[in-house]
């Protein structure tokens, strides 16, 4: 009997999440109904609102449960299967959870082509980060040649795209990331125009320095002292889409001491979730696909081995220790 | 020779606004020229607008000029045409200025019907504030029947025509004012359905009583601590408006520490200013004027008598003194 390894959450955190909120739990893999398929999960995805999932506090979707797998999207291969829509060896991206088998009843699970964008992709700038970073950049910012566009966790799953996205209209694109690795890749292998590390203890006057004709478009992935500043240096007619607050997951005050640029600047701000927003899903993911597949949009991957890691890997990216989209490989 | 007495801006406020940042000029009344015409003002307008022009920062309009009459708007009466658009006698509604007489050449002059809406209203709720409202409530917040829609500033001329543009859309309309008398007379006098003094010292616990089913959207024209509390409130897909940040514009520090609600809630959030809604200003005049003429809108106003008091009536102004429409009746 295969053994199916699952993380269930053991206690919501208070405060900062750890180790400790998390179990690990083994369960038979269990058998396909009519209808369901059986998936082998191949990667795991991890991704800041989780963290949200954790609390038991209103919020857009409902608490993750206790003593239940954790939320998550997953990609991995169909190893059984009676449902006639899919059929073994069909490569899948669904919402397994952080564990290493998944039954399904097809509802929600998304076929993909692994013959021009590798299965990983599919978790991160051909999947659900991408899609956020195209809708909240086209949908939202609709950013114009000329502009200046801010991303803040600009090295990150989705704000790497967004930046990618804007500079494809023809904008400045100035990341926000945190240390000098993560802001030379911004600039090196993104193509940014520049990038300010926050942790660098100069956020206003490098920013400043950075957005020398003001900013017209910021997408937003963590509130709090970033946005603060930014919103300082809004020009009129000014965008935010509102997409993370990183900065404030684990309760943390974020006072806003600029709000008055909101009228000063007669400001747009918006904020959503992507999964509200079906109409975007198939041409971003086309577009994005395209532009994968033919080295127009670059990437990268924080890979963890193993199901064993996926909580640490997790904590890691609240961290920001990761870089580009928090993967675990867990086959 | 009649003499035209004139308001200017002597020194921007070093804080609050004070009488002496004014000065009361004596110039003779100008002859117009080819084009032009003469305008006795019988009303000027009082706005809080103004007092962010006496400074010299960064707005949405240049600072007003030190030494040069006052900016405003004003209602009054051709008494001299060499414009052949304007006859002497027209009623008129423009932007001439804290003073008694003032020369233009039409442009901006708007001819206005006093046979069913009285002239001072053009200055008020069927005049800049009215279209403001009218293009905070039905051109961002789009209120729908039964959703709860919360107006700060609600007996003031902007706030008390917002209010009750929603509550002909069907919604449950809760303003905030200051005080029991204007809270009073926002129920009585504009049919609110309830109001919430702030100055009672127990604004959280009092909204929340007023919002028992939470808030899809708000009209600000306060800003600070009003619209914090209002964020904490605020349900899923609310608009906020905003029109003004009253709290905010002698300098004060408007922390905002409920921010999050906008990523939570998936909020717009809409800073504007009316004269860059172009679109916006013959349909809002049209259904105002018609509501006023038929009775379907109430509106106050506080009249402030002769010129000399234009100093004294704008502070009160800043400080919510007024009831409803702040007017000086210049002659």
């Amino acid at each position: 009997m295969t053994i199916n390894k699952q993380w269930v959450l053991a206690s919501r955190p208070d405060g900062e999440a750890r180790v400790e909120n998390f179990r690990l739990v083994e369960a038979p893999v269990g058998k396909p109904a009519d209808g369901e398929l059986l998936i082998r999960n191949d990667y795991l995805s991890l991704d800041p609102y989780m963290r949200m999932r954790m609390n038991d506090t209103k919020s857009y979707t409902a608490p993750q449960a206790l003593d239940q797998v954790m939320v998550g999207g997953t990609a991995g291969e169909v190893i059984e299967s009676r449902n006639s829509q899919f059929a073994v060896g069909d490569r899948v991206v669904g919402m397994l959870g952080w564990q290493q088998y998944g039954i399904s009843n097809g509802v929600g699970l998304r076929k993909v082509d692994i013959s021009r964008v590798p299965l990983s992709a599919y978790l991160g700038v051909v999947g659900m980060p991408g899609v956020t970073a195209w809708w909240g950049t086209n949908g939202i910012i609709e950013p114009k040649a000329g502009e200046t566009f801010v991303v803040s966790a600009a090295s990150g799953a989705v704000g790497a795209v967004a930046g990618q996205l804007a500079k494809l209209k023809n904008c400045r694109v100035v990341g926000v990331a945190g240390g000098p690795e993560k802001c030379r890749a911004v600039i090196e292998e993104f193509g940014f125009d520049a990038c300010v590390d926050y942790k660098a203890g100069r956020l206003q006057a490098d920013l400043a320095a950075a957005t020398p004709q003001g900013i017209d478009g910021y997408f937003d992935n963590v509130g709090g002292a970033v946005l603060d500043e930014v919103l300082a240096r809004m020009n009129a007619f000014g965008r935010i889409a509102v997409c993370g607050l990183i900065s404030g997951y684990s309760g943390e005050a974020m006072p806003i001491n600029n709000f008055r640029s909101v009228l000063v600047n007669r400001l747009l701000v918006q904020g959503f979730i992507i999964s509200e927003q079906p109409q975007a899903w198939a041409p971003a993911l086309a577009e994005l696909g395209e532009l994968v597949a033919t080295g127009g949009m670059r990437y990268r991957e924080t890979v963890s081995k193993g199901i064993e890691s996926a909580p640490q890997a997790f904590l890691g990216l609240l961290k920001g220790r990761n870089f580009g989209k928090q993967l675990v490989k867990l086959s």
